[in-house]
């Protein structure tokens, strides 16, 4: 019998098949971790965390070839709801995220568990949203409130609520749009060992001291802070309860859970979907595995920062246990054995797409200056000059940036080394549209679309004030 | 009668229909630009150029609707050889690069030609290399000669051929791997204005002017010079001839081809292979369109620089004036109207993988240290995160380094937005090996594969003396 | 806003969005017909139907662009279990078949039901097993029995138990092997009017009554019955009950559900998944649309009759009435104006395969015998072919015949004018299994696989005779 | 070096590599068969052949793993012009067809030739139309001259011109329709033994001697003749000439090339295009090798019979024997070791769609018949179906007819075991029309299309009496 293979591998071990050949019965996904959202998060049954922390205890055993399931909170844990303002996207507190479901203690067949130095295969058998909480939502976040890509253009709250049709989802405040999701974690991660969450707080420490005056690319990028730093305010240890002896210090020295690391986190990569399976190293007895910040449908650079279709659901996961594969596979690039990053394969069924309308960028900024080869910049452009294309079809553009941010589009590093541009692309779907978005010939004909404005359009805050763009923008952008 | 559409979307044009009914012979691409290898680019029968500028006068007019041939040499004009040394890349006089055929006035059916403000759809019905001349080479470049987007690792001068068998390529020197080429021109472009030269020039030569030391990323990226600005060294003005009073002025102030900019140009995007669409913006009458640079494959990000497989080759093309289009479609994002890019429509027949192997990276370096969201370091990462783990399959890192710049693997900015760390993937097809390169159980049975090494190796340099690695570079590299 | 729209099609009514639009909460499938698998299927809580009958009456309403969810027991309604024996398949009574859920009655807006002459898009939002249920089984019926396309070649009755890690299935009885499944309801269809269920019984019975040795095809195809009659015997009429005045007449009358017809029904084509819209006429008020015979998996022609992964599921669906449109759009071709068949439109999410190995027929029997552009002996000999071939992998015949029923594999009619010869083929995505099935070159290595025979087989009789192959079968079939 | 591998597979051959290393030149395709297309086919320089004969000499020796290409006239050999008049389609004499390029005769790489046994792996690395001769036609025959699967609805000859752009094709006499090609030969095949030869020529024989009343199918299928006899009749025997001793009796038993047999041959699989690789049979010593009958594009079915886009073409090949392979991969399904069929893996390069139209059919006839699981029945309703709702958009039948038989459109057997329906599907990329041709809520906005007439028409006879369709078809056709 064959029970542990990849997406389209397949590895036989004769033990583990031998023990598994006794339970024949109907493989139902055991739940590990059950989620009520009509509880807090810091409510639920098994309790969540929202740090990285090589002491946060597992909440359960896994044993590799088992089908389990894992239910999660969305990313801020109930506080964004299906109303008509986005208030609470304005004032949301960024300390909060993400909570996130685990850590779980992987062990083999015969009880021993995933040590540092293995690698940790976890495949996506299945996912959803959460059976009666099928909705999500995307946002602009305030430019004083964690901001996002274009911050510097779109400096206020936004809030677009999507409603799903099983694989379909629609938003009534960007209409004429519906495609399928590409549902994805935006969060798989192992814990890091004492070592590596040492590495990434004075790295990221020494990156928050730094002026961004002195970053060329702060000109460009006005998302701020640069770093998020530990802290203990609303910090969630999962059983560490805050009036445990051992909360506040690692309350005070737990990572934040925003960036992607070494340890895969919050890598936010749209393909990591049904059928999909990571490999991920190993830093701590257990693997301790932690999941979380579903997202029903992103695009690539999930530009608009709270920019997937944010939803709770559930992860239906089977883990393997690779014996010295971190070392066997994974070469360090950096100082120590533990500057490594995971690799995965993509699984079988995303939706395919045949025609695509692809937008250049080049790393030249929105004042005309030139930068070397940077990646960013060009994206940047890109992305600028999508939504621009977009708001000739109707749609605002608050509307186009959140769409970008959501639906499946891709962005690739097309060229990185003709001096000084790097050429970055971004290709939309245009089956997503109710309407023809291609260039066409304007022989006196009226275009379709373009003029008539989309409405209704993206939820402002009760009491907006217009915060101004950023100062010295260039003539080319709305007043 | 239908025949101005694009790759799968349509539009008519009553006049120009009753036009063409009236030419019902087989079309038959008409040849307006011939190539013979055997001569060097300045002894062509249509004078080639090798840089950008208003006053190069076209070789020839089409007119919208045509179908038309383009024949090019490769971007080199026949320097590189399909002998057994790099010493050919090590010395290649970049001054030369790139030789591109054209420009070509457009014009409508009444001989109205493309005027600045419209846009010209172009449209590659078909493409490949030119008959007899059915190989091509991927280099590394030395340190000292342009480098490449790992110049720090892989400082000295390599080569590899590849051989031609229909669609397929593959490489004496680097065993083991055949693929399908997803064929393309590095370069397409329309001739700038004269305002927009400035720009570039302007622009370019700020940068060029700026110590490396002052820009973050120069730590991480050490491809140099920042920028190439204009030098009437090797200068081809196509029919402005050296001796012509002009020809002076035009190549001190003509742009060197190396990036892509707001003209297309070299954008080295790997997509826009058959039955691709490109709108580009018109800048001066006539459009004045040139092509070259043919690649018979690409990947993502070209990391070696002279990483796609380079080849002469030919286009058959049609083209389309949308009359006012740039300005109907294109919203400048700068400070002038000329500050747009062009956007594009993917063909319908790019090979087709279903299975991937992705690597990920993220914005720290090799030394460790944190940079902000930048999606340049992060692809290295990646880059070189794929090169270690490809060295495990009998690879060197050189030929890894080499097959990631031309193979179809696709380079994506997964996160954007996650404060402090840019997430890039690559994704590599693993149908193209002859081994499974996948992860594996290692339970007591040898990989197929790692440990032994392919070979024959790149071809390297007849007196080559070993380049030192970037000096500080952290102890996972190669001594 | 956009509720009613196609996989990636879009229609606007203003009427019915400004309805809609009221409704802003969650859109939570409402639960229609609720199943529970530990009940007997004449015991459900909504009565079920295993016939076809204009007066079978709705079981609910649902209004357009609702969405619902529809659940429904196996075909067999639990008869076949998850235990060691094929007992369950040799004596299965196939007057019980299958169990549909329904009929609905499909409304618009307004209350207005839909009417005949309409067509009722339906589309699949959302599908699955049911939770707790997730498992199904593939079979051979006995020839005595229903028997399936290649009867005469295995004429004894097998099953085989598949189980689901989400996307993905594996059978212990099939080892090595393990795909994603297109998961898809076998049976979906509106009522037929009498005048359609008159059609229908009149033209079967002719058949029926035909003698099968005067139809050529029945020396190849030794499936029998020629056709299902109506029959009292374990007739369901969902809420006519047999007690009721109206069943006997109804019961002798209602068409069985075996063959797919003009009301779609059971079409087992495996297309019909997620994101997929079917377009159906409507032949009665309401439409009465049923639904049943959920498929995990299933490949072209179902060849072994019980065929695909048979599974309990259910169903998230979106009706559209399109007023008009079955004579708008449908043409009857045949003697009356109910002579139509359904169309539809692929969903997005299909798994995709990118490597297949074809096996070709033609119309030439096992006999040798030439037929005359017969597309079923032309596919019989494919998928003949095909079994011999992966028995050369370690499967036995069965094995492969019950793969070649169940797997994601695509029966092509190729060529269908070259006399004699239809020439068909069968492609399987060779992803599927975890050995190299491709031909090739022998120089003196052994095959991976060939000659290892996969353990265990399918799963046989308690007390099983061997039936005989048929008389007078070619020298090449085992004896 | 590897130079012999599959389409995405890989086998080495350390002798062989060692030989090809020597040559290490650019890999042009070695012109074993050139064609010019301005003389006739008995006039080529290297002698055609129109008949399957296993003597029938070899016009040239070919090694396997060399680059080499072939060129081929079109199925008729110029008989079909690009004019104004369906007559040369009218009055075609099929005793000519097909004419093909070979036999080739393949010898490893010590020049022993392939034997009977052994599997000879044919990979098509590049094809396309000759240069200087890119257009392409598709024809209804006429009732009286062969026909097609629809000759009883669309009696009369008809023929439509099509033009290439690189990989699309368009046609003046099918206005808005443009689509990339699947470029494929329709015959592949290798010579028969006389062992055979004989087969085939008892079989068919016997098929042609029936009576058609007896045939079921016959009042249904109303192509004729059942089966195309040897006829010394404008036969072509390559190096054989006419004068020769042995021309008569090749000629009167050589076999007709309509149908596709065990050796492949007329197989008419649009799939077999760029990078596919087919194993054939080999049944003479040194296989001789045949192509020819290249088509631009085919439908599934082929269904106009001249159905395909004819052109004449090249392809450039490359071989490999796997010693053996016949016995080792190959099972006879049928009373001899040589009733086997050819299997092949399909190329990388697709063109791809994701939107697809899918038409029905049941195997009931035009007059309401019922007909025994016969799909070539359930297939003539589905393209009938298809054909009926295409005029809706503007189309007359026959151009539909004509497009369903040349566009790559999907027939797939979909279920084969409910007695008594087969059921088919046809599906049509909605990408290739310039209208949306999928159904739409229809609430008082005029369609798109349909009603517009799309003109011109096929082109006709110059004499062109009406035939009478056939008698006592349904109400629902044309009077």
């Amino acid at each position: 019998m064959i029970l542990l293979f990849g997406a389209q591998s397949f590895q036989r071990d004769e033990a583990l098949e031998e023990i598994l050949l006794q339970n024949m019965a109907p493989l139902t996904p055991r739940l590990v971790i059950p989620i009520d959202v009509k509880k807090q998060p810091w409510e639920q049954k098994v309790p969540l965390h929202n740090r990285w922390h090589p002491d946060i205890p597992p909440v359960a055993d896994v044993t590799e070839g088992e089908l389990f399931r894992v239910e999660m909170v969305d990313w801020t844990g109930g506080r964004v709801r299906d109303d008509n303002s986005a208030d609470d996207i304005k004032f949301l507190d960024l300390t909060i995220t993400h909570y996130l479901s685990g850590p779980l203690r992987i062990v083999d067949s015969e009880g021993l568990p995933a040590s540092p130095g293995d690698l940790l295969a976890v495949e996506i058998c299945n996912l959803g949203p959460l059976p009666g909480d099928e909705w999500g939502y995307t946002a602009i976040f305030e430019r004083e409130n964690g901001g996002g890509f274009l911050t510097d253009h779109f400096p206020s709250a936004r809030k677009a609520i999507w409603y799903f049709e099983g694989i379909y989802a629609y938003s009534p405040q960007i209409p004429g749009v519906r495609f399928p999701g590409l549902t994805h974690p935006g969060i798989v991660g192992t814990a890091p060992s004492i070592e590596l969450l040492n590495i990434w707080n004075e790295r990221e420490k020494k990156l928050a001291e730094t002026s961004p005056e002195t970053l060329k690319v702060c000109e460009v990028l006005h998302q701020r802070p640069l770093a998020n730093l530990p802290t203990p305010e609303n910090c969630l240890l999962g059983k560490i309860q805050k009036e445990m002896a051992e909360w506040h210090k690692m309350a005070n020295e737990a990572a934040r859970t925003i960036p992607g690391r070494e340890n895969g986190g919050n890598c936010d990569i749209k393909n990591l979907s049904r059928g999909f399976k990571v490999y991920l190293p190993v830093f701590v007895e257990g693997a301790n595995l932690s999941t979380g910040d579903m997202h029903f449908s992103q695009g690539d650079g999930e530009v608009s920062f709270c920019g997937a279709i944010e939803m709770s659901g559930f992860l239906e996961l089977k883990c393997e246990i690779i014996r010295g594969g971190m070392k066997e596979y994974l070469t360090p690039v950096g100082p120590t054995p533990l500057h490594v990053n995971p690799i995965f394969e993509i699984g079988p069924v995303e939706p395919h797409f045949s025609e695509w309308l692809v937008f250049e960028g080049i790393s030249v900024d929105e004042y005309g200056k030139q930068h070397f080869l940077d990646a960013s910049v060009a994206y940047k452009r890109a992305v600028l000059n999508a939504i621009e294309y977009l708001s000739k079809f109707g749609y605002s553009k608050e509307q186009a940036y959140l769409l970008l941010s959501c639906c499946p589009c891709e962005g690739r590093i097309s060229g990185i080394v003709d001096s000084p541009n790097a050429v970055t692309t971004l290709a939309i779907p245009t089956a997503i549209f109710d309407q023809d978005i291609k260039p066409k010939r304007l022989s006196g004909r009226p275009l379709r679309g373009p003029k008539l404005r989309r409405l209704p359009d993206l939820l402002s805050c009760s009491n907006s004030e217009h915060l101004p763009v950023t100062q010295g923008q260039s003539g080319t952008r709305e007043p």
